[in-house]
């Protein structure tokens, strides 16, 4: 089978020929139809996490068809289509998973960083990293949602949102456009908020009620002036610029970040005590939460913009994202 | 009716002798018996918030009596003991008091700074800042809880905290040492964290079950080796504080702030991405929070630690809560 | 100006010139354009409710324009289209206010019933009652939303209900039909469940996706074949029916009654017990509720079906409510 | 071993002595230390549950130490105490289950009723059914909190129930004696309600603040002279009795029921809508929760009432129990 390998931290993706793995007792062997490449692909490309073992095939937003199952696994069959996310399974045993609380999983694996992922053939995950896919929804347009949609998709609806809120989201670009069209679909006004005038009209289109330029206006008192965002999706990776608009929020407003950077942010007592405001952080989520986001996506007519690749095509694929090239999010097809 | 004032911003209190005022329509003349020396008495006495008229009588955690009732007041009977704190009153007609959410008022009133407060026998204050005090009570003791007490209360009864949980206090003071009787006596787990071992002994008795010396100890540390604190509530008035024990928090774990100060405190997407955490604030609360508040403390047997002096020592008094000297509340008793 | 009025409970309404009342201090007067005619009119004109004094103009679905403004009133201007729906103020004093929780105020007057109502050109209201009209809403279409539009809009945003639950609507008459487009629009997956085929297209088209004629199949077995109603918004009065369906609910699903019946329902322990599922009621909401239904229904292109009449017309307009002939709401047009 | 096992519905407890079973893959085999007797033990002995196979063993309120553990069981460790409770293990594989929600497991076992339980010298269980017993308490007292405690405990704080709310328990039995002790350590105000005296001075002991006799006093007039109860915990498995004190609710009171049984309560929907109140049932919890319960219970110091018989006389234990002669729980000995 052909995969497309990082060979060591900061190489490129070499095409290379493999067996076609067998699926141990707890997995599934998936052939695989698209994977969406991301952001934090970088991890395993540019060596930007501890404990990596090279040569590893990145990819976690994976759709195909389930080709074998292991000894273990009675819940999937074989010609089912399946998708694995981020979360690339949990270990039952941890206080997390006894508490059902599998993201946050102690021994949590994610797919395509501790072991291969999509950017192949084949690959095989553990069972219960599994999604299945909604027959409304395409492979190619489905595999983006498995992080960039669960991840906006599940922090939205588990903030303290109420439909009629609203939404400001900050950043228009792979997370953005989805959760600007999740917002939308889930009743609430929503704010865009973008530099320059580029995304205002795909944002608009998209569901935003509102377009804000951080270049050319002031987002605070744009937002404070529609009565301040009761919730404010910060998905640019920019911790100055998510600093920069926390004053946006309204009375009870609560930030969420899934933008995961390094870089703290700064936010005072005071700005957080007047007005009883919160700051918090949401990571994608697991297998079941696949699940709602791609039902709630057939459902309500969301789906990413997309630009395809062949699987040959990694590299060139990879730079198109990480250079901000893409609208908005690039898929490998095999 | 003697008086201890603030004529500009800066200066010393002084004894001046007043006639009793009457209450306006919606107010009620409040015989004054006890008032709480608070820390947030000096934006008052040394001029640290804009809008401040002086002379100014400061004093937000008051028990008295009702000597007179406006023409609108049907709801306060005469002789009936009431307490008034921070919040001194909401106009109904904003957004937020629409929503019932009235410590949120866009034009609330602060008491002791936008009208007289409580260093004085007498003072009047609108109907709708009035709490009423039950009997288990004694004024002396209550008039804290109208203050740190309700800041501490409300924010841990208003937090995600579960019964049982480990709630992390941080700083053991005017607020501290009640945050941890609160915490205990909703049945949680409770760590104090202070500085040095002054507080130790004084920390277990009010219900801690561990006490961490912050200056010899890693705080971090000793509460992940707990399972990390489900909520922790910062009391002590230091971001960079705060900041150095947000890694203390546990799975799903809500930094509560209630400790106003306007230095920024510093953390990173990944802080409260990985494990899902969230940094609230919250600001003290309402004349019915205010009850609550006074009710469970009759309830559960929760009191503050004073120190009292006359009202005409009112300088001393303040003199001591200003350099952290008292252990832990001054009131002024009339 | 002209009303329509009941003189005694049972009796027809007559038409009615009185001179235009005076606002009270606290109260407004409005310039009604539209009053929709609900079934819990019935109440005044069949004297269901003790204490009803009569003669009496009912109607609490009313939209007109601020006419005159009393002494104390300075939040509305003469001009501003303003709403009064079923809650027709609150005290501020009783617990319940003071709790901010006004729709539960213990002294709440209910409009066109403990004060004339909308079924006449001119009306007055306690200020603490009316809702302010977005722009992109026609009084006509708006007038039903106070209270058909409020109730279910404000008992599903209040319910368990996340983006993408299956909400079950029970009962596709005057309530039902606006639960169904509420659901819709909030991103969920929608069951509209109602005798015969009849309401079928209409159901369809409003935005349910799956149609149960409950005469002729197994309600429970079709929503537990989807997986079980995570809703279920009872709008139906008839405890059978209701009933008759709580075992559709599925694992943590919620039965949220705004369906106002003296009938008991049956439900035994084991039936909530297992699958932890819960029966609850709403109660429509006060006037800033009544102002976020409008803000969403004009957000989202949410309007019910109705009839309109013109104000002599209400005995016609009357009967086809409650003879259930109307598709779906009756409008009186001023 | 020892065993006391059913062989008929019906039948009397027979005393049989077996092989210790060896714990399969994922079983723990556990050498039995106490067995709690409880009223649901009855589903065996009477044969009340469809698809029991006999002979049988009841029981599941166990507590012991680790024997032997199975070949894919890392988590315990040999000579661990463990608990074993109602919830006898979950799939992992059903809708519930991946969405952690395991209590709702579609294929759960129930320990001594799906498999032996603990009326026995040895026993095995699988993995994910076992709890950790924290050091502070002795196993005979810790067995009926699997079942008694965890039910009312995981009950109450899963419940709306904040600090200071008052908390009508109905039924001071085994497990309203328990109910009246997490409420009071939650911090709550504790009515107790029961018939006759009987209960009085031990309720008031347990931290019971109001004792009501529903014989001799109405219930519902007491509970809203307090103000009505937030929550109601129903532990009294009549449904005659929880339908007769709803009225008992305050503004938004829950009605939590985990008393099982199959009679219908009635509750009209104008009872719930007026008030906004509601009624749900609560299901014990999964192994978790009894580590939850447990250690809630040695941090707080809560414990039940215990009567304790040697294994071989379990008939006359039972009698006990199914009689309600027994203050308040029966706790067989190995
Ligand atoms: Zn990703
Ligand atoms: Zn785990
Ligand atoms: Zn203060
Ligand atoms: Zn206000
Ligand atoms: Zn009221
Ligand atoms: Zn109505
Ligand atoms: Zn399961
Ligand atoms: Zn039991």
């Amino acid at each position: 089978m052909k995969t497309m390998q990082i060979n060591e931290p900061g190489a490129d993706f070499e095409l290379v020929d493999k067996d076609i793995p067998s699926p141990a007792d707890d997995e599934v062997l998936i052939k695989v139809q698209a994977c969406g490449i991301c952001h934090s692909d970088a991890f395993v490309k540019d060596g930007l996490m501890p404990g990596i073992e090279y040569p590893r095939v990145p990819g976690h937003e994976v759709i195909g068809t389930v080709e074998e199952v292991g000894n273990n696994v009675s819940a999937w069959d074989e010609g089912q289509r399946v998708g694995v996310g981020w979360h690339g399974g949990h270990c039952y045993e941890c206080e997390a998973c006894r508490n059902g609380d599998f993201i946050n999983c102690e021994n949590a694996k994610i797919t395509g960083l501790h072991f291969d992922g999509g950017y192949a053939e084949y690959m095989t995950a553990p069972q219960n990293a599994l999604a299945s896919i909604p027959d409304g929804l395409n492979s190619t347009e489905a595999a983006p949602l498995l992080c960039a949609g669960i991840t906006t998709f599940n922090a939205l609806r588990n903030s303290d949102l109420k439909p009629g809120d609203l939404v400001a989201v900050q950043g228009i670009g792979g997370l953005g456009h989805l959760g600007v069209q999740y917002a939308h679909k889930m009743g609430c006004k929503v704010a865009a908020l973008s530099r320059g005038m580029d995304k205002k009209e795909l944002a608009l289109g998209l569901g935003a009620d509102v377009y804000i330029n951080t270049e050319a206006e002031n987002a605070v008192e744009r937002l404070q002036n529609m009565g301040g965002a009761d919730v404010l999706l910060a998905t640019a990776p920019s911790s100055e610029a998510i600093t920069s608009v926390i004053d946006g929020l309204g009375r009870n407003g609560n930030l969420m970040i899934v933008a995961a950077t390094n870089d703290p942010i700064e936010v005072s007592p005071f700005q957080l005590i007047m007005g009883r405001k919160s700051v918090a952080g949401w990571p994608s989520g697991d297998a079941k939460d696949s699940e709602d986001t791609l039902d709630f996506s057939a459902l309500n007519n969301v789906s990413p913009k997309i630009e395809t690749f062949p699987l040959e095509e990694a590299n060139e694929a990879y730079d198109r994202m990480i250079n901000n090239e893409a609208r908005f999010r690039v898929v490998l097809e095999m």
